[in-house]
Order: structure tokens, then C-alpha cells, then sequence
């Protein structure tokens, strides 16, 4: 057992990363079926009910340890700890801005805390605060983005040249090469997001899946929203976001995300994924995608 | 012998970026003397017997071969080609513009021809134009970036999917843990830049070397030079620029880099450097950077 199969509960060192609408129980439990942490959304969730509703279920599909992301710009990130740590959960990651309010009521609950970061200061700050592990997630990701992002290459190894506490690589990673290459830079595990969404079990409509299958390397832009960026696919809207020709981007909303991410609305809202859909060009099932990382 | 150091002729498969004004003949010959490949600039290089001279110097300080880049936008790039062949370089990288017209003639000189790419798309380019390699470069690099940049841990593997023909990997790495990590993403060799800099045998600056030192991960930023930007070292000046305090982007001459990369004045022009500086905390030897690499 590694310290962060330790920490996870899970027969690998692999999580899935947390995405907005489609992190669906089938997705979440067949990733930690198939020896991974699987994890579910709670960014953009609006009420407690539907966090307890999706954990409830996830729980039903499968008997292995699964967590949760909690979100700092959500108002109810409270709530939902607690609604999770009834329903069973017991690690989650806190991303979108500082755990520092936060991390107490997760130690009272028994939930073990592992923070996202994007730089050495905020891993260092993380450390301090009581973090049981950092996700150090390089500017290739797909999703929210800060402005002054440094690649995973570059990150990790400097957040573990300076922590003391286990770092998980994200960012640029799909397979078993970015998996090996991460461990080389001294992660003790990684985190996964577009590869999952190109998978048989995940929620996303086929167009999503096959805008990932179908992008090049530099098939990703940066959107900007102002207070931070996302990573998004350059699907037509996103193209016409970067030529400055739409006056606003689509609000962020649970209704704008299901029909873009679920429904396949390509004009409700853009779709999120890391540089890494360049190298995605199958859809598989979450089973083979991790028997291949760890083969 | 790996097909890189083949093609080199060098004992490991590690070659020194080439940066501007400061590939100073100590520089090129300490690396090619430790077992890596040595590279003379000359993409600011204003008259070919200036090429030639510091070609001879190199000479004298090493009989192990080092080589040079040859950069597109400088007009003169064939007549350096043809001194450099006279001078017995027998390998050159080639950047910063498409290699087509060049390509013949570096073949009749006899010359082999490494193509510096930041895309997978332009990669399998210079596999068709007959590259003997690719560098794949990495946007946290130093220096000149286009604006579609992948990083490193994308585009090393996205390449290697994509071409027969060796891929070395440039952009993040300056120790043996990005070394390992480079291997493992499926390159044959490293290209680095920015660790070479805080050496010994580095003409730049103190205050160029020191800045690399003092960096944190986020200490470099990309500055808009209109057809591409630099990634530079965040001092005074870049800031202002980032923040458009600044009308205009000092000129990239010869006498503006001379008079900030070796005189030290951070008011005549930008220090370029990777996302890697903020992992560089030393100013050693060639010899012991190298020797830490391949250890």
C-alpha cells in the first residue's frame, strides 16, 4: 500500500477527477470497481438533496471507497461535508479557492482533506492548514483555470521538493506513460479527468466524447471568465469566445452544463477538457483504461 | 548508443538549448566536454564571421562534437549554415519558421537536421521534409512560444504517437527526475535550456543567473511580441509589460540582449527563461548538472 492508496482506500493511486455535471454514479463507481478513487461533483450542485441522492446511489453500485470534490465558490460546500460524511464518505479533495474555513468542520467530520493546487505557495499553504495530501494539477487541465498556471511537469516536482505530505499529479495525463512519467517526477499518484469522459460509463453526451476523440493537440483554449479561465474544447462557440465575437460567455449554470455536457447543445455552454484530448482517439470502457495505466 | 546520441555523437542523449547572446563558447564546449551536445546560437547572430569565429573557439576548447541552431527569421540563416559546415559541425536544430527551403541545402552540406516543434501537426511536417529528429518543445520552455502552445507532458507523447523519427523533449526538465519523466513520456533524449543559464560557464550575467535562482514556479510569464511571445523571467520591465504600462516591447537586437543577459541592465531588454527557473536554486558546474541528469 502506497500512502495514497492508504489515504483513498482504493487498490491504486489513481482518482477520478471531479467535472461538473457528468462525474454520474456509473462513472464514479466503475472507476472505483476498476481499483481507482472514484469522485463525485459538487460544484454546481444546487440543493443537499441531490448530493445525498447521488452518493446514495453511488453507494448502491459499488462497495469500494468513493469520494466527493467540494467546491470553495459554492455557497453549501458545508452542507454537502456533511450530507457526504453521513452517506459514508470519508475523503474528499477541495478545489476553487482556499480550504482554509472549511478544513476544520472536515476534521470533525472524520474526512480526510486533499486539496487541489496550482502553485508551490498554495501546496505549502495547504501543508499548513492540515491537508492530508495535494493535488498538484498543471496548467494543461481541462476546467478552471487560475492566470499564472505552471505545467505539470514543472509543478510537481516542485510541490514535492516542498511538502511533506503525499502529491497526486494532475494534469496531462491518460495513460500509462503520463502515469510512469508522473511517478518519476515524484507524485505518489495522479489524477485523471478527460480520459473518463471519453469513456462507455460516463454521462456525457456522444457529441462531448467525440469532440475529445477528435482533438488535436491543440485542440483546448483558454476562456476567460474574469476571476479565473477554463480549458475548454475549441468547439465553434469556443473559437468565436477567443476572437473576442460573443459578448459574454453562457452562465456556468446546472441547466447550461446538462444541455451542453449531457444534451449535446454545443451553443448552451463550452466543454471543458485538458490538452490531453489530443492523445484521447478511442472510447473505452473506465475498466480497460485503468488496466492499461497500471499494466 | 540510443539513435539520439547516434545522431549527436555524443556520450549522453542531452543537448544544451540554444539561448540568444550567452552560447558562449565555454558554455557549448563544458557541455559537450561532460557528455552532452553543445549548441552555438546564432539566431541573432549579424554577420557570418562572427558564426565562424566562435565555431573556431569552440574547437579549441573541446574535440567532442557540439553543433548549432539555426533560427528562420534571420536572413542570413544559409550563409551561417555553409561556415558552420566548413567549421566540421556536422548537426544542427533548426527553429523558429518552417525548415523547407533550408532543408536541401543543410543535406548537400552534408549537415543532419534536428527540427525544433511545438505542435504534433508541425512535427509530422518535418518528418516529411526529412528531419533525422525532432525536439518537441514543451510551452513552459524559455524564449520564443507561438500562441497555441502544449505543454510538454501533452506533446512529448502526442509526437512520439505521430512520427518514426526520434523525439527529444524540451520544456520543464533540468534535473534527473524530468529527465526520467521525458523518457518515460516515450522521447530519447532532452533538450535543455534555462539550467544552463545558473552555471559556471554561462557568459549571462549575475543578475540573469540570480534571477533564475530567486524565480517561483509562477516567476515567468509570456510576453506578446505581436507573431509570437517570449517567456520570460518576471522582473520590473515584464511586468510592466504584462500589465501594458508599457508602449512597446524593448528591440530584440544583438546590443539590446548583450546589455541585459551579459551587462545585467533589466531595463534594455527581457530575460527569457522556462517554468522551470522556479525549480533552480543553485549555480553549479556543466559537469555536476550533467553528471545529477544521468546519474
Amino acid at each position: 500500500m502506497s500512502k495514497v492508496t492508504d489515504l483513498l482506500g482504493s487498490q491504486y493511486p489513481i482518482i477520478q477527477g471531479a467535472m461538473g455535471v457528468i462525474c454520474n454514479p456509473e462513472l464514479v463507481a466503475a472507476v472505483s470497481e476498476a481499483g481507482g478513487f472514484g469522485l463525485l461533483a459538487t460544484a454546481f450542485a444546487e440543493d443537499v438533496e441531490a448530493v445525498r441522492e447521488q452518493a446514495k446511489v453511488t453507494k448502491k453500485l459499488t462497495n469500494k471507497p468513493s469520494g466527493a470534490n467540494l467546491f470553495m465558490m459554492n455557497p453549501l460546500t458545508e452542507n454537502f461535508a456533511k450530507v457526504l460524511a453521513e452517506e459514508g464518505i470519508r475523503t474528499v479533495t477541495v478545489s476553487g479557492g482556499s480550504p482554509k474555513a472549511l478544513i476544520p468542520l472536515l476534521r470533525d467530520l472524520g474526512l480526510k482533506v486533499i486539496v487541489v493546487v496550482p502553485t508551490v505557495e498554495v501546496a505549502k499553504g495547504a501543508e499548513g492548514l492540515g491537508a492530508d495530501a495535494v493535488v498538484a494539477e498543471g496548467s494543461e487541465s481541462g476546467g478552471v483555470q487560475g492566470f499564472k498556471g505552471v505545467s505539470t511537469m514543472v509543478l510537481v516536482p516542485a510541490v514535492v521538493d516542498e511538502v511533506n505530505i503525499p502529491v497526486i499529479a494532475a494534469g496531462g495525463i491518460s495513460d500509462s506513460c503520463g502515469y510512469k512519467a508522473a511517478l518519476a517526477l515524484g507524485a505518489e499518484g495522479v489524477q485523471i479527468g478527460t480520459r473518463f469522459i471519453a469513456t462507455k460509463e460516463c454521462i456525457a453526451h456522444a457529441v462531448y466524447k467525440n469532440t475529445i476523440v477528435a482533438a488535436a493537440d491543440t485542440g483546448t483554449g483558454l476562456v476567460n471568465m474574469l476571476r479565473f479561465q477554463i480549458r475548454a474544447l475549441r468547439t465553434t462557440l469556443v473559437e468565436r469566445l477567443l476572437k473576442g465575437q460573443e459578448s459574454s460567455m453562457p452562465d456556468f449554470t446546472w441547466q447550461a452544463m446538462e444541455d451542453s455536457w449531457i444534451k449535446g447543445d454545443l451553443e448552451a455552454g463550452v466543454l471543458p477538457a485538458g490538452q490531453v484530448a489530443g492523445r484521447i482517439s478511442t472510447i473505452l470502457s473506465v475498466r480497460e483504461i485503468i488496466k492499461e495505466i497500471v499494466a
